[in-house]
């Protein structure tokens, strides 16, 4: 059954900013250094960007790459993208050169806008590009601008803006709430990255999400201490737009800068993984705050210790769990008035689950490895039972850009499958236990061992390798290389760190490689990385800390 | 472009009582007199009453009606006749028999629920029902219980319940967003009143508006001033359970009894017309709050001089506009700082216009009355020319049931026309200055003049008669007859209002009924209530207070 047009309006996250910059127009929506963009200003900057890409040739569909760290205009971006009918494809500021130019071929983007520090990533692979026909090298106002990289036929970002023809009629409406907004890139079990299509529909209703469990309002002074590249922001990109709150940009997540910008901006609200946290508390300006600062963090369960000490400077920890996949958070841990009178090590574990479905989620399940007849069957909500944790509706992703065969394994059964495995308690919540897909989760991003293992292997000394994920007091977890060396090599541990740092983004390099002389496998000669695994874990409560 | 069903939920409040049951199974959901349901007990009711009303034979898109006061049973139909798959029609208490009659078949239900003390308002009809097969009459605890009143073959609520099966399985999850979750009858122009459609889609996205302007959430303590059966309360019955809130029940409007309620509670929301705050305030037993308490009122702006009291009551006042096409609430008075340091007058009377469009809305428009080449033009923002305010969006009603004219008449030009005439000031703001249609609104209620009119033009000693709007200092606005006796008759006051209170419900009998030699009238014969209205309005500021 249809509704008419007037009863129906689709969905998109552009509304959002249609309407601040109608109602708050004089009030400060994005904040850089010493620069202040209103709404009225973000709304303009954003039109102009859509027109000036549409000068460019960008058409309906078309996807627009973003190489930027947490700036204005990669803000912008996510209204500016989607206003002139294209997909943002926000890319990790950390990638290798040769990663970056995977994502940009992959997703066939046609224009990038790198930020001027970063043009130099580009450099090696700007020749190669596929199907980039634009380039645009962005200077950044508050940082001393070095000589821009010598990217052919690079265009400034002011000349990018000098293109837009004012008459270009742009509309805040979408045709098809289910049309891509973005593309996310991830690491998975494969070694390369996948490309996770969000569409307008998801982006908006992930972002009024947060504003709810993350309690986000017109007052609210939000702080980017998590990449906007990440999950676009976990959508917050949005939402803060939604709420009408203020947004403080921050290049680089430095202690001192934090509480520097916590003070000047009297900043409510931040979000980021357990090491961010732990970054801002073991700071030397951290302070007591006299007012709540809310503190939405992923990536990991924070730690008891964590959450003690977080409290106890003033902030107000929501724990979220989620992936890519999902828009960013998906479940939320929502506290129980009940919990307070318990002791505190029993409280924070309670605290440190990752919960129950956010509010615009279909309810989360724990389900056995095996479909019985071609349905998915719950584990008993125990607390104990292990299963794989799946989710769908709409802050699922709508699929894996050009990889219909990805899509359809990770869609088994009718639901997305996190990979992630865990327990469902009684009470409803469920726990993270442990990882059913070889993949990493390190400071909040995900490194494939494959990924690792290809790197490391394409060394010549290298006969075979495996990597496994061990648990890291700082980045929860960071990857282990194990060696078996060619006969007649002398591999050592620092040439092959600078081999696979030379091909893969410093945080995906492994933070120990032992030369071992075999590797454990089974009687058909696949490698057990379980075995290597649990030697490693010994002594952890669960297998999971990423 | 369509995505796969693992990332499209169709979006449904029934999912907020889902969720809420599993995260807060032991906080208390609604709560009236001595009675308190946890979210748990609300949900188990509500599965029981959906099983109920399959058992009496609804089936999908069938219509349930319910007529009752703001009891816990009215909220469980909010739930409970959506999750049986069947459209809610929610009748408004105060209506005369007749009135009740002809919306229950013109609704076509098949079901009705009737609380006791109302039973007797059905019992002069009951045999002539059309499509009616099961009448349940429903106690209500709380009140001393009279007889219930004789309704041939009307069962108990009880008994209703005794028919539930257990095994019937159901779904949280609805198979179409757009499909009706209720029709909510309101007077217009004619004669008789209109079967507002609503969607699942419409009051999910409305409930979720509702809490980001008012500011709910799982600690809010909601109180019942509004009627549940005026747009589903705003659609407040679905967002106070999203937020995972507490909702307090009130069968009647008394100040005393709402006073006790705040205190015993600790009320944080309520919502109501300015007639329900001015009552509130008035009230003997009113005293100063030490917590804030949100009162969102809409249905004619709040008075300067009732905003300061509010004010300096402790009411944080939230001032909406809608229709009940609306879904309620359709445009917020959304607070500037910069209006705190204006002077009293300039800033009340900022605060009285009727606002920006919600977060879930589209923009509301003011427009000229005549479409050019087929499409609507927008009077220029000046906050001086007149014109008819228009929305659209996802809140916007789907149709009027069983009335493809009276709809395709609303949305010409693909706009809802309110009916009400306003301007738009330079900063984007609507206020309200007239009414084109034919309509009085009445402590938030719509009533027909023609409706009005055609109760008094059966009396045999009437020979023509005109009812206007006039101004009213408790209900905004009531309705005032012009009659011109039969010749030969002798028409009094008192026996005219007798004649219509039997034909009408109380609050649409008019305040007063002038008998006069003749009415103005046009050239061609037409009554000029024009003439009739400026007369009655000379010294207000504007011709709408309703």
């Amino acid at each position: 059954m249809s509704a008419p047009a007037v009863s129906l309006s689709q969905l998109t996250p552009l509304s959002f900013l249609e309407r601040s910059a109608t109602v708050h127009p004089t009030k400060p929506a994005v904040v850089h250094g010493d620069l202040t963009w209103t709404y009225s200003d973000l709304a303009q900057r954003v039109e102009q960007v859509a027109r000036a890409l549409h000068a460019t040739g960008v058409q309906a569909g078309d996807r627009v790459a973003y190489l930027m760290p947490n700036v204005p205009d990669m803000l912008v971006a996510h209204f500016a993208v989607p206003l002139a009918g294209a997909v943002l494809v926000a890319i990790n500021t950390r990638l290798a050169p040769e990663e970056v130019r995977y994502i940009l071929d992959h997703s066939g983007s046609t224009v990038l806008v790198v930020d001027t520090e970063l043009a130099s990533t580009l450099a090696p692979v700007v020749d190669a590009l596929e199907t980039v026909r634009t380039v645009v090298v962005a200077a950044d106002p508050t940082v001393a601008s070095p000589a821009p990289a010598a990217l052919p036929g690079a265009i400034s970002f002011d000349e990018l803006l000098d293109l837009a023809d004012g008459t270009d009629p742009l509309t805040w409406r979408v045709d098809d709430e289910n049309a891509p907004i973005s593309i996310n890139y991830t690491s998975g079990t494969t070694g390369r990255p996948k490309g996770v299509v969000y569409t307008h529909r998801g982006a908006y209703l992930n972002a009024l999400g947060e504003n709810v469990h993350s309690d986000h309002s017109v007052d609210s002074v939000y702080l980017w201490t998590l990449p906007m590249f990440h999950c676009n922001g976990w959508c917050t990109t949005w939402s803060l737009v939604a709420a009408g709150g203020t947004q403080v940009c921050l290049r680089e997540v430095r202690g001192d800068q934090v509480w520097s910008l916590i003070d000047r901006h009297a900043v409510t609200h931040l979000n980021g993984a357990p090491t961010v946290v732990t970054t801002i508390l073991n700071a030397p300006e951290a302070h007591l705050l006299d007012r709540p600062l809310v503190v939405t963090v992923a990536g990991a369960p924070p730690s008891p210790t964590t959450l003690a000490e977080a409290e106890t400077m003033g902030f107000a920890i929501v724990h979220v769990y989620g992936l890519t996949e999902t828009y960013g958070p998906y479940t939320v841990n929502e506290r129980q008035p009940a919990w307070q009178s318990l002791p505190g090590d029993e409280r924070a574990h309670l605290q440190s689950r990752q919960g129950v479905a956010m509010v615009q989620a279909d309810p989360v399940r724990v389900v056995e490895p095996e479909l019985v007849d071609g349905v998915l069957v719950d584990v008993p909500a125990d607390g104990v039972t292990m299963g794989e944790i799946v989710m769908r509706g709409n802050t699922v992703m709508r699929e894996y850009h050009r990889d219909g065969e990805a899509t359809a394994k990770a869609f088994a059964g009718g639901w997305f499958h996190s990979g992630d495995l865990g327990v469902m308690h009684p009470d409803g919540y469920v726990e993270l236990r442990d990882r059913a897909k070889d993949v990493i989760v390190s400071g909040g991003e995900n490194i494939s061992t494959v990924e690792v293992e290809h790197a490391i292997a394409s060394h010549p000394g290298v006969l075979e390798v495996a990597v496994v994920g061990v648990p890291d007091e700082r980045w929860g977890e960071r990857p282990k290389a194990f060696v078996v060396a060619r006969s007649g090599h002398d591999v050592g541990e620092v040439a092959l760190l600078e081999h696979v740092r030379s091909r893969l983004a410093r945080y995906k390099a492994p933070r120990e490689i032992q030369v071992v002389g075999e590797l454990p496998k089974t009687s058909t000669g696949k490698v057990q990385k379980f075995e290597l695994r649990e030697k490693e874990w010994s002594g952890e409560q669960s297998r999971i800390r990423g």
